[in-house]
């Protein structure tokens, strides 16, 4: 019964196959490898685009940082939900990475960011010359962190704001995979096709052992992120054992099976606790991350049987007497199983 | 005949082993799971350093970048030798990190600093007030950049030094098993006990996939480190399998074994090559990194059988007419082979 | 009729004879000088802080970005309200001079931060580890950039729940000297004594060419802020210049003359507005900074005459359809004359 | 006898004159101003630069740090000689500003870079892909911080190089009157004649309270200049009193005057020096500024007298045992008299 985070789940066999595949021999540093060759033509292909840039890094924070400075100057904002990794879960790595920039917050339901409050605030930047941070780039979770997914039309009302002031769009897919399945779409159709420029493709909490892929799909950054990746530190010697991961990751589908399974876990453990009286769903359930709440006794039964989750600050709307009523964040990953989904929702249904 | 870089080798088993060993379940992320904890322990067990800050990062730039932030300010210098790696090879990381610090050059002979040189430039640091950089760190590189190593009195000079105006001494020890098993000293005689605060504990160039333990004696910077780890992307979710090579590489002295045959092959080229009469010595070889130049056939002939290795641009001393003698870096590995060796060495004797 | 901005206002001449008399001989650079010492003393004697670090700088941007980035480190938050000059007038200099810290915003009714909103924001911050951003400083403005004034009762509310959670308190006083004749207080009731820890000081709004005093009530930071300065290009070589108009400033109660004149045209400007009816205030006038509307008419009209002010962003309530009534900011200086505020309140009253 | 430094020279009455005419009633801040527009046209003409872009900052480490982080990116170089102000005198404003930058020393004699180490530096910089820092800007003294100026040939000598590299050049001309005024050429030909792409053109020094305009050939960087000025706390409020400095010092020939003047006083000290037979040049006088030991009973003599200069570090050279033998760096400014020479002179002539 782990639902802590899907990065705690272990490396799927597969992974370690492709680490062990790789590890033949010498082969020259820094991704000048026909191992690296062979995951960027992957990612190429994947994502019809032949001429994006693909890098490989070993940590969702660096691809996002590396990414968006990358498309912006120190002296303007980047556009995000306020509940965003990049806003709350990265200890400023992008301010860091891209100069001193302002992340600034665009508030919006479940997760995601609102058109009308993206283009308020847009239109409100950098409109009095040098005094205030100028407009930068938008970037956009999906999945998002209140565990929604964008659909195709979502995110290309947002791409189409920042089309119109000429603003690049990062994608920080940390759950690429887990958005894509629920969307039934193409990585194309997900990205560039709906107006996203760069992309941070997860496969840690996806089965990996530490991989994300950054995507640039126009290579005039291309050499930016090259330096500002070996100037962070995030050029790896032995670039081949991350783009083995990834080459594992994309071979006969894996990462799109991984992705169904982890989502129906999840689907599965949402159907249960919709199903339980006491239960209240902090957003809807589309992919392999939920947030719910339930009495303060069906924690201490689920803790006590040895389920592992994190509390959740419900800021937004308070359901109930902080002391009665508790929000959880339930993660789902490859490697859940619907015995220990069963017996979860068996302990809550109890105290229900 | 590989003898390009020693981060061009392949993974050793054991530590092949130690990560699957480590693929078990789930884990915590972030570094609060067991096999962190364990490597930790051993860190601190072999270094003497019970009260040792221990943490790893899957790169070299990264914990002599993080390493050196956490221990200047913005305004101060870094005095380094010209050829150490965190001037020539970081693209700039220790500036990055350290919000704009000035890596200030000490030179001497054989990449090693002269300690004359380094008193004399603490001295002009800092001494009018405001106007210029403050005294900072020292960094020492050893295996240095020029494959020499400092021994313990070498190392005991400089960082007397830099007690007495009370600055911090980082040791970039990339390859400190090459270095420590040509001293046949202890971990612990290597650095703190020879006045080092700080060390970047290599494994990626001694057979391991990627992974360099940061090594702080007092603790008292260990939380500006974590946060630095963080917001430069350098925090692993995984974190387990960072430690688990590490834990690998540490047991039943397998990182010894690896180096001690690594500085051999480094002495079997380095005894070959001086038997050739044409063959000059750029640096005297030490340690697994071999400095030495012949005439240009030698280089073809080399070539033609498939060796690898990278010319080397040797400013200092030219020992002749550039497209008739050229230098050579020539680095051995856990994975080279005597064979390799002699069939390298047959090679250039040919022609020399 | 001239209400655009305090900074529009020509230097009074006591500051233009204070320059020349400062224009005597050969002086020491760099704030080693007579006239730098007694400038600091006078604030050291005015604060009734005699420990107390003192400088001068150019401009408010460069006050409030040097000695917030003294007080705080590059992860860690600066907790201020969403119409703060550091957070929208100052293209990120905070963020810049810090290290990429991260500005984090607390609402509240008329340009003030809710006591509540900053327990809840701190409270939040720095409680994952080192996920998030850590707690920092929190900076206050006084006069408010919605022209009200923090009393002492709210300032010290503020600065409770700082002290509380040992977080040091920036006061932004681009326009101290109206806040504290608005207050009636003492410069010491209205900083230290009330909680603040260092103070940007503003002289330029009030009369001044070009200067603002930083005051470090902890004289522990003072080396770190100088070192800052001098790095940041804020190091005056002739300082002595800078130091004659705070002098000037200071003697005689210059500058509490020059903001009571201020504010008071301030209050006859509000009693004349409040008289006519179609105008509506966004916030109480509290010192000599105005947000009010009016019908389209009678903006066309005062412009017509000669009128320059700024229109202004209601952003929060819209009191009317955005063609009709429009918000101005109106802002009077030591050099406003009853007249200019009589014949602005007929052209307006006019169309009202 | 006040040789100390050029900084240390009040403000010539002219400049306080335009201080006065400037401020006459309200002007619009931030530079949009009368003043301002006047003080860039006359700047413009002067330089016979139509488009170029001007801006006024109050000390010359803003306009060299400034100006030079807008030509190079945080991962670029910037060559300089080890004596430059950017090097020795700024606290690391350069690396400061421009995000961590590298300042790359070329040696040269008599504190001018030699043109072969700068091509033999850049010809090494950035040739190994991402591993070292990028090539990035050149940065020329002019008067040299050894006091000697480099002739239009010399000039055109390094930024032919930089041309072939399509590096820009930046010309520190904190001393630019008293470099041009030796020269005997037009600002034109000290500037972009001679390849110069954006100069800090010094006031300071030469007669101003405190301005420098740093002018950019190519308004293409105008944009980002504006933004990091702002951004750095740098775009005065009350921008009107920076211009009027520098309109005053530009009228009439005045800058002209004061630094021939300067120089004047400077050849009168060297050609007195050099009849006295104790004293050695450490470098040429060329303009205003001397470098010269003498016995220290000289300097004694001079001292007790009321001298004032400051001792010099003769790092190169040693002519002497140390407690004999003392170098000094003497500066004359506009306000230096003839009478002041003679008495110095004879002063040190007494002992010599």
């Amino acid at each position: 019964m782990y639902f802590a985070s899907d990065n705690s789940a272990p490396v799927h066999p597969k992974i370690m196959e492709g680490l062990a595949r790789a590890n033949n021999g010498y082969a020259s540093g820094y991704g000048n490898d026909a191992t690296t060759r062979q995951a960027q033509a992957m990612i190429r292909e994947l994502f019809e685009a032949p001429e994006a840039a693909v890098y490989f890094v070993a940590t969702g924070t660096a691809a996002n940082a590396l990414a968006l400075a990358s498309h912006i100057a120190p002296w303007q904002g980047i556009y995000c939900h306020p509940l965003a990794h990049i806003e709350e879960d990265e200890c400023g790595a992008p301010e860091f990475y891209a100069g001193g920039a302002k992340l600034v917050l665009i508030d919006g339901k479940d997760g995601k960011m609102d058109p009308a409050n993206l283009r308020h605030r847009i239109e409100n930047t950098g409109n009095v010359g040098v005094h205030n941070i100028q407009r930068g780039a938008v970037s956009i979770t999906n999945v998002t962190e209140a565990g929604t997914v964008y659909n195709l039309n979502e995110i290309q009302a947002l791409t189409a704001i920042a089309r119109e002031y000429k603003l690049p769009v990062h994608l920080d897919g940390a759950r690429f995979a887990n958005a894509m399945v629920a969307l039934g779409c193409t990585p194309a159709e997900m990205t560039w096709k709906s107006g996203i420029d760069v992309v941070s493709f997860g496969g840690t909490k996806n089965g990996c052992m530490g991989v994300e892929a950054v995507i640039i799909f126009d290579p005039a950054k291309a050499w930016e992120f090259e330096l500002r990746r070996k100037r962070g530190g995030h050029l790896c010697s032995k670039n081949r054992f991350l783009a083995a991961q990834m080459e594992a990751y994309l071979t006969d589908g894996l990462w799109v099976r991984l992705a169904k399974h982890a989502n129906a876990m999840g689907s599965l453990l949402a159907t249960g606790l919709e199903k339980i009286e006491s239960v209240t769903f902090q957003h809807p359930q589309q992919a392999n991350m939920l947030f719910c709440g339930w009495p303060r006794a069906g924690h201490e039964l689920a803790q006590a049987a040895g389920s592992m989750y994190y509390p959740w600050p419900a800021e937004y709307p308070e359901t109930g007497p902080a002391d009665e009523f508790l929000t959880a964040r339930l993660v789902t990953s490859w490697a859940s199983t619907p015995q220990d989904v069963d017996k979860f929702l068996e302990l809550i249904a109890h105290t229900g």
